[in-house]
């Protein structure tokens, strides 16, 4: 059950060195090496091109037009967090301006990942703080309603746990278990050396069709290749 | 009631002082000013970044598909000010491109507000004609019914009085009632002044939830801290 | 009837040089040309900024969810061929990334223009690959079901037979019919040579109001100029 | 300027005997009597069929997640209003249930038209209390944050002012400006009356195009009929 | 190429005995005949429930806000026919109410589909005259530019020929080509036969898992069933 | 971390009594009951009204346009249970017609609740079998992918485990947690009992703004009644 009005302080974080690598393998691979599982909805938007960031996850509840949480959660944050926010209804205000971004960023957090509205854009991209969100909105919020911090959220439509690593890069963003951290690093390293091989290949003119073998399948599944 | 086929020459503006002020202190602040009313709706977009202006409002009331009453406002265009449009019902149609720029800048335009599409991009790009705009199409439109320039017209969920003042960056658009544009530009130096304070706090590392003092009220309203 | 399972390997394709001509005029003169037909639907998004592309369509018809006949259309590009991409149903999964992408450009195409999403966005952009999407996913997709290649498809809104002219820029995408290609760049070229007296016009202050001759029509339809 | 935080006890309102006629004549009718002006957009929508009804405006402004302003409105109904809700940013939240409902009923209110979410729908719809509303949501609201009570608002795209009259069926619904209701109600009975005429001409087959003298526009407009 | 300003008079209309026959199978059925193709997008709803119908397609092509070429269209209707109306670009206003209506009905039409928004829902659902649209919408539309009548159009996604066969029910509307009609009606049928064995067995709590023979292909594909 | 490729058949079920209790109290009250957590995103529609169920939730883990879990999912359904079905992205298809409903409702399932397409709505309309899904679709689906059957999945927003209660009516659909079933029944009871009281003052006329002790808080906000 998601929990309402409580702020766990204590948070198992997935390992530092595994998350640490899975930004530079980029979302695309990672979700690859997770077996598709995991990624946001595509609705989920960076703020400024360039930014692929990975972190641990500090998650926050929040309520339609009401950033009190996230308040809050910036004591909660650690060196190498990213604050995750869901919320209990749509709303496209901008919860998160430059204020709170430079309280996050002394803080340590490495980005903001929120299923809602953000502001003060040039600022934000001047600052280079990185932020991930499915709105901009000038619209300030209230600080009336208790949400939570550290609890499991569901984040444009992917159910994220505190401690969770976070990948997120122009492709959108992706939730990697706390547990599998190191795991999917590897897998994610595997996946890279192996493309690597194949983009030579189709370097050169070679057809995917060929070198992975897919003519025959095609065949099998009725393709007919016709010449008028 | 919104008045077809009428066309007012003669319409009062905001200062002209206040108005180029607010351009500065961007769609947020002037939003926060104003008690948090007159925000067009966040699917209102500048067409590139980095565009952050005010002026005094030429409004425009259109039907689908029909851009006859644009090349009717262009007369109307005085030095300062933003044409904003609104229609009688939705269109994405490209209703302005790059002749109907260099028309409205040489009359004196800053930048048109548009509750539909807009087309040639590239070119308004490198014109460095910022337009904020509902939709990006090339489909032009016809001149065929008559609609309305300056009288009162909603767009994108605001509404706009001729003569209004209007601020646009990156987090949207604002519009400021024209007899309020001292009062809002004074209330908007305040609270960035303010605002600079809190920056600093922040950027040391200090929390919002203390220096706001809103530790009490989540007690208060229930939240408890667990270290488990 | 679209036809399911079959590859066409013999296409006409529209005369190279008028199609190659098609481009500088961009997407919106082109589309005026047509007589406002042909442009897709302006969810069609460039994910980079800049690109302004001609070239024959290779079609391809694909089912929510797999790119199989991504990989059979690569052997059929010819140089100067862009890929369309048309969908049995909406996908928003991320057909096309970096590998195909260097599988297209090695065999000789210009773009990708795809009614579904696309990833790898950063290497995408790196190659200078231009891709036209209607949505960005890191979510890879499988090869299970046969579709077509070469076959009419219905993309973004816009019917597409192969060898027609695919127009795309930063305004949208359009489709010329194979056997105008020709007549519609000298349409094009008429059409720009005629702005650019107008803009000459406009660029001084002249209202199109009186160089086209709007306001007799206006009067007749009714629109009356009031001084209060 | 729209107002935050006011009350206002005292409108006027428009005339009741041309109110009340106004609802027999369907908005579609109205609408058209109105010269296509003050349409609710197409996503405002009733929770169920059949009901059609008009009455004089009581203005609601409300936030996000917060149904505060309705109790209040609640007091200012008179018998034949209906109240009008407009957000100050998008929220699907279920502002308006039975309760508020069997409270709304009982002052004499004849329908809620809502920019935002409704929910007890089953209930709504036995008590035969009709609503218009832009979504349906089980997720209840706060009262926190004071809005306005009978200022402009702006509804579903539409400008409302207290005591104009609305005019809601199946088709959507219409603002009629207050000192307009009888003029329109005139002009929607003229209108009536012609197209019964039409529509008996149409049932016998007739075509609009020879009784509406269309024939000879299309000719002129370039329309070819061919045989082949 | 679609055409503008032509009315095709003669067209070839599929066979109408299969084309009468295939509205008892229902779209759902017809679509997997046809292979899964030809299915418009789901926002093209009925406006009422329970209608199930099939006929001949006579083709429009409309311009946003512009109803002119359904008036065209009426005289083009033979009973049996069902009016198909393509958009140049998205439009939610209302083409259709009930004098088109009145006069389709008089000339033997059995619906209309229409990519756009219809209205007067009341008299429409009392006449029991069919529609599936993309919108509801009360605002009427001009007559000014020439579309087309009984070309080539798209409509909610799919590609329409004139004399092509639509089915249409509350599950949504397909295409079939004209000369597929009775090869897919005898097709329709025998899919219905086989459903209804399956049907039995489902009924009796067989599962498909076992008759359909999938439990070896989920072990092939790696799919576990645990106990904990 | 979300499973693939896995089923598991023995899951801890909500108690049944509390269950079954939770469908008379409808949607908006258990969501209130629920501390207002829980709900799925208003996108979620019933597919014909007048439908009010709970059940215990049997998970499936679907790929776009593949519905070979839905009939895995058949053999682990119980009396009382619901199926909740949640996609690795979205898709509009399909999944869910009659024979499956005819299986379904053999095994002893109550309702379906899915976020993605469902089709044969006049058949399942007519088996009274009830669906709640996020779209319509006559387009079927593959059976080429593993997902899984009883592991924890996002639908529509919410988080749902195996074995935790659905309650679904015309107001939406919310989750309430296994282990939670009696004490959300008995808050739910209470809050139907308190909101009965309520119901009988404001039905004589009585104001929530009185007997809630509304006008303070207001007054305290700063809310002003004028009279002009």
């Amino acid at each position: 059950m998601q929990e309402l009005g409580v702020v766990h302080r204590r948070i198992a974080r997935a390992d530092r060195a595994a998350t640490d690598r899975l930004a530079a393998f980029g979302v695309a691979t990672v979700h690859e090496a997770l077996g598709r599982l995991g990624l946001m909805a595509p609705s989920m938007r960076p703020i400024y091109a360039g930014a692929q960031v990975s972190g641990t996850a500090v998650t926050v509840l929040l309520h339609p037009g009401d950033n009190w949480m996230l308040h809050v959660a910036a004591e909660q944050i650690q060196p190498g967090d990213i604050v995750v926010a869901g919320l209990t209804s749509p709303c496209t205000d901008g919860y998160f301006g430059d204020l709170l971004a430079t309280s996050f960023k002394a803080r340590g957090a490495r980005a903001l990942v929120i299923d809602a509205g953000v502001r003060d854009l040039r600022t934000l991209t001047e600052m280079r703080f990185p932020v991930w969100s499915t709105a901009v909105s000038a619209k300030g919020t209230i600080k009336a309603t208790p949400g939570s911090v550290n609890v499991p959220v569901v984040c444009a439509g992917a159910a994220v746990n505190p401690g969770d690593v976070i990948v997120a890069d122009v492709d959108g963003v992706v939730v990697v278990r706390r547990e599998s951290a190191a795991e999917i690093a590897k897998a994610s390293a595997a996946r890279i050396a192996k493309e690597e091989q194949s983009r030579d290949k189709l370097r050169k003119g070679e057809l995917g069709l060929d070198f992975y073998g897919l003519r025959d399948k095609l065949v099998k599944a009725g393709v007919e290749w016709v010449d008028e």
